[in-house]
């Protein structure tokens, strides 16, 4: 057979990302047969297997805080948070990794497990690997960031990189799982994960007398799944809503559809729920069960996680800021005066990133906006447009004078100004006085 | 008399400097001996004060968290955080707030009240003004920020402007209120006030069965007095240390010298511990009891804000971060093994000052530097560079070429980069290899 070779120019991106996706899901499903024997079978979870589980690690892991909000939903519904985010390691994934170590025999934890997967199930179990004494070795392909390979070392994981992408590290997992003779786990869709997840369920019934809904974000759909399970069991009258972001709607999809369909997500701010497909379990569990599934857009995203942290003071990552998204973006009108529980599912979000989800968030609130005015380059002319954008209140975050690429005469100067006002109103009453002092001149709000 | 005239050659800074603190000290001293004829008397709070603020307030603040930490501390002591941050209008200052107003006669409340000081005050002060009806006066210099403005706005306070800093605003609201005939409220000093933030001690000593010591953040000293109190009452083998910034140790001075001491405070990240001199009655109840004070440096205090944010998932202000800095700081040995509980006071930053602060915490534990290069100017080098930084794993933040400003010759350009990396380790490595490659260069660490 004739080496293929990469052709820049006839390089066909929409087939090669397609060929990505289907390549990924073939992976998704020969990891999960390997793993996971019922994955697709109809056996599904019980609630005695997330009673158990909660019997079994609740020492272990943290009681997190249920707290009312102050701001979020004011004046609509009573929005209460369940704070996943103060879990160990950050997000809920503590939970399920907890309860898949915990039910090891002794001669299977002394010979080790081989992981890949998303970051927060990664952080998740070699935290509890180090603490249980079982090896973990981490499998992350060649694009893994710095810092996340310092956390997996920092529980002494052994960190072995492989692969281009997420779909080479897993299929090296399974060869190394088999080779090394150590436990292949796969991140989503087994039933002990499920169960651990479950019992965040179960710990928010002992926490909320009263709750009308729980807004729950959807990923491969597992802890919405065992949520379901959890609460639908005790409280058959609590509404459940499953949340996406509309970048990656694969649970609608794949109710629609009636099965665990493909999708091809698209980037987004929400990132440890870009997934291809759901978990078939998830599915099995949720059909029949979720009340509604809801999609939210990146700019609410955004808006929610800057509320999140200027108003809760709380830090999230994105996908745990989509139930707060939904009611913010007014998706939820039945829930008018009722009690809400949001699930913040994890708060693992990079501090650089941290920084440019503020300022999104702030573009999306009409708190920043963008500023191009053309003024004659004579001396005075710089200072007295700052005089004049200062004077309306607005704040300067940068500034700059660009001289070579433009089409008005040489005379002229163009200024690209990003601003800091209080609000979409504020942004429009400098938009008008500004534009009245500088007709050639234009202001961009998201 | 002839009119002084600003001369900008001769003009004495540093007497200028000292001039404004001592108008301020005067002004604080009016301010205090108007509103509260205790002030400089040896009048302390006595705990039934503070039990009595318990009965009034607790169903009006929030029973905030006490949440123990997942990383910091670790392997030195078992540190828990108090999460003031949650309470309503995200500081401890709604405890005395609330308390003033709910101890305010009918008649007293229908005049309304006006106020000036801190925006955490401020805030707090005009929640619970429009909660109780009380109609609230606010006076605010010149500079305030439009957020704040906005903030005491939502709570529908009058919001007047007047002066050009704090201590002028102080003075107008003494004149505004006995002229309006609102009663004036001291942001700081008050019996009432001190009451309701011992709250907070009774509160924790409901939540923490053991607890060896508490960190509390100092500005005016009335919160350390306060818990001190409350929680010496009743529990006096907790030791209670008192945490300032470096920028501004009032506390420390007023003990050296025996009596509250007016300092010249420099500029801090914990903005709100910037005092000129601890309250009176702070000092008379803290003397004698208070077991040790510690002060922390700027660069401690950003680190503490980043792990809070990045390992704890909380938003806490600049003075929320300082015991927890004085723990990293290893200023606290005598701690070792103990359980400690740090008050976070507030959580009360522009989201702005987040990104700031995240990025001064990052360059405080090497995780951000500058590199500056001298490199030829000709086409593929400003690549070649790039390649060789990221080669080494490190994140290129910012890349700014300049070709006027320097003493080379015309054929070099010289390039200021601002890279993140892992650490100082990381940050050591990368500043050995690009140094061989790259002799005209030189790195920055903090």
């Amino acid at each position: 057979m004739a080496q293929k070779t990469y052709d820049p120019v006839n390089y066909d991106i929409e087939n090669a990302e397609s060929n990505r996706w289907k390549k990924q899901f073939e992976m998704f499903e020969a990891c999960g047969k390997k793993s996971n024997p019922d994955n697709i079978s109809k056996i599904t979870l019980k609630l005695q297997d997330i009673q158990d589980a909660h019997t079994r690690i609740k020492n272990d892991v943290v009681h997190t805080p249920v707290i009312e909000t102050k701001y979020i939903g004011k004046d609509f519904c009573n929005v209460f948070l369940k704070c996943e985010n103060f879990q160990h390691t950050g997000s809920f994934k503590a939970r399920g990794s907890c309860n898949v170590l915990s039910s090891m025999s002794p001669f299977e934890k002394s010979k080790g497990c081989t992981v890949s997967g998303s970051r927060n199930f990664l952080y998740a179990i070699s935290y509890y690997g180090f603490r249980q004494s079982v090896p973990i070795n981490v499998i992350v392909p060649t694009n893994c960031p710095i810092a996340d390979k310092q956390r997996y070392r920092e529980n002494f994981a052994i960190v072995k990189v492989h692969g281009n992408d997420i779909n080479e590290a897993n299929l090296h997992a399974l060869t190394y799982s088999s080779e090394s003779g150590s436990t292949y786990i796969h991140g989503s869709d087994r039933l002990d994960l499920l169960a651990g997840y479950g019992t965040l369920g179960l710990e928010l019934l002992t926490q909320m007398d009263t709750m009308d809904a729980i807004l729950c974000p959807v990923g491969t759909g597992g802890l919405v799944a065992s949520i379901v399970l959890a609460v639908k069991s005790l409280k058959p009258k609590c509404l459940i809503y499953g949340v996406e972001c509309a970048a990656a709607p694969a649970m609608t999809k794949a109710l629609q559809e009636k099965k665990p369909t493909m999708i091809q997500p698209n980037s987004t701010v929400a990132d440890s729920l870009t997934n291809t497909i759901i978990s078939n379990n998830a599915f099995n569990i949720i059909r029949g069960y979720i009340d509604r599934m809801i999609t939210v857009e990146e700019g609410w995203i955004s808006r929610a996680m800057i509320n999140i942290m200027e108003r809760e003071k709380m830090i999230v990552e994105g996908a745990a800021a989509c139930p707060v998204a939904a009611i913010m973006a007014g998706k939820v009108p039945e829930l008018r005066g009722k009690t809400v529980v949001c699930i913040l599912t994890g708060g693992n979000i990079n501090s650089s990133r941290v920084s440019r989800a503020i300022d999104r968030g702030m573009a999306a609130a009409g708190r920043l906006v963008k500023f191009s005015v053309t003024i004659p380059d004579v001396p005075g002319a710089m200072a007295k447009l700052l005089c004049r954008v200062t004077e309306q209140g607005a704040e300067i975050k940068s500034f700059v004078p660009e001289r070579a690429w433009m089409r008005r005469d040489i005379f002229s100067v163009s200024v690209n100004m990003l601003l800091e006002t209080s609000d979409f109103n504020h942004a429009k009453v400098l938009e008008k006085k500004l534009s009245k002092d500088y007709p050639h001149s234009h202001f961009i709000m998201l």
